[in-house]
């Protein structure tokens, strides 16, 4: 029996979504969500370029979720946990399952605690699981180095290195880490909070609880990568002058000493992309993926591979370190 | 509440395990079984080289099972699962959970199925867990590969080198793949099957079973790997002329098509020790670490790290895929 899935949100990663669930043969698209007026009315197959799908996308949640009765929901509106608490609420009203893009998701006990509990509460009392899925947060930086100690009897500090060249990614992600801006409006914007990457603190406080580590103190650092030379890609021309991208740290100190360390380089021109995962443990380890995992296709997947994992779960708001194994299906 | 914890089997790496599992501030060990004369009626933690535990190291399994009331069991007594069936019976009878390191549990549907069949009804009967843990067969060639498809959106094929340099091992190890043999004592044993690494046909079944693949045909090939010089282990002396250890390929195909391949390289004085995984899908990747997982360690870490995952997980005979996260804990 396939399973049934409403696709709600159909920006650049919900359309990917919604492209390899409509084409997995263990999922029945039976709804699609979307509040963009040139999307409404329109059938969900021919917005992803293929044959009608019977499913036309609608703007009112609570009607399709009512009427649709989905057992999961594939959510990718937001990466605010605040703008998309009532979302999740109402999905988890309708007796749903979800798996969310949702960034501040992927682990939200820490940064906000209440809307973190008030969910866990409802999705419990609904008999429902909820799950922040993605590449980063929610696998490079914290589900795949929390599986790397599986094989540790004893792990005293974890380091994640993430490269990606962003010229290699969508437009809206070279623009949201501040490729083509001045170092001036580099600052403004950090200020502002409009640049940065969502996930490094989730995915800090994910290892951190998976570990038995409480954390004493952590700091996240944003800077600016200055282009060395000009580039040019499809969506920005950077000049030599002009920033680049951004290197973000996140750090989680135990007592004074330094635990745990996830650093992201993200610009346009990075070379060498990898994911690079040092546990200092026993054993040591070193994983090495060269090229890195490439995020926006990964990110479509891995909601959807969460599938299975999800609807096996216990009911309640879980992370990737709760579920069952996920991988492709 | 610390688990309650059985260790069964006090070889080598039941040894490391219950060092493990008494050093655990998650882990109250209440009893141990081990029918080798030399340790029976002796205290556990003397046994270990530390402290007194309280506990007696008795033959007597199901006196053992029944007295301590063990929440689970920690198994490392042998290979076979024909040999520990009667073994796990006792402890599922006695209502708990077990991780064992029996390489033919970690996924025994496909060679063993009316074996696995039965542990499983009676598992589910007694609404308790069985998983067979360790590095390999458990994680290095299966679970991690597996874990990695989760970002994939499509995966064509699952490629997995394992080297390992047998100098920097176990004496029994050593001698288990053969270093020392000539090529005719070699060959003789692995007709008689003594020569062999136990579990890469689980493996195989177990990343197949993952993926949903429905596998047409496998093979699985040893070869010996001749010493190119005389190497001196703490246990072996090898020339150049006799066999250094062992090189086992295992293969599976849908239709024509080899779609699994997963080679193990284990001799001594092998160059570049390293676990490395390619995932031929969308996108694909390539991890490597770099050294390789250390095993004997790794093995004795995994079986306790899987404690949490499995406490949680459903009843029943499971795989490393079907479990929660394992991870250090």
């Amino acid at each position: 029996m396939a399973t049934r899935v409403v696709c709600y949100g159909l920006g650049p990663i919900g359309i990917s979504i919604a492209r390899l669930a409509v084409a997995h043969p263990g999922v029945q698209v039976v709804g699609a969500i979307d509040i963009d007026p040139h999307k409404i009315g329109r059938d969900l197959g021919e917005l992803l370029g293929s044959e009608p799908s019977g499913v036309i996308v609608r703007a009112g949640a609570a009607d399709v979720l009512r009427e649709s009765h989905p057992e999961i929901v594939l959510h990718a509106t937001s990466s605010s946990l605040a703008a998309v608490a009532p979302q999740l609420q109402a999905c988890i009203a309708a007796g749903a399952d979800v798996v969310s893009t949702c960034e501040e998701l992927s682990y939200p006990w820490s940064a906000q605690p209440q809307l973190a509990s008030d969910l866990d509460i409802a999705a419990r009392a609904a008999d429902v699981t909820l799950l922040g899925a993605g590449v980063n947060p929610g696998y490079a930086m914290d589900a795949l180095p929390i599986m790397l100690t599986a094989v540790c009897a004893d792990v005293r500090a974890v380091r994640v290195l993430r490269v990606v060249d962003a010229a290699q990614r969508r437009g809206p992600l070279q623009r949201k880490i501040g490729a083509g801006l001045t170092p001036a409006e580099f600052a403004q914007r950090v200020h502002e909070g409009t640049v940065r990457h969502v996930g490094l603190p989730e995915s800090l406080h994910m290892i951190a609880a998976a570990l038995g580590w409480q954390l004493d103190a952590g700091d996240d650092t944003i800077m600016p990568v200055m282009a060395e030379r000009s580039i040019i890609t499809e969506h920005v021309t950077v000049s030599a002058d002009q920033v680049a991208g951004v290197r973000q740290v996140t750090r989680g100190y135990v007592a004074d000493r330094e635990v745990i360390t996830l650093e992201l380089r993200m610009y346009v021109g990075a070379p060498d992309p990898q994911d690079t995962i040092e546990i200092d443990g026993t054993p040591p380890l070193r994983m090495t993926i060269a090229g890195g995992i490439h995020g926006d296709i990964a990110t479509a997947a891995i909601v959807v591979n969460a599938i299975p994992g999800v609807r096996r779960a216990e009911s309640g708001l879980l992370s990737m370190a709760d579920i069952p194994l996920v991988h492709y299906w």
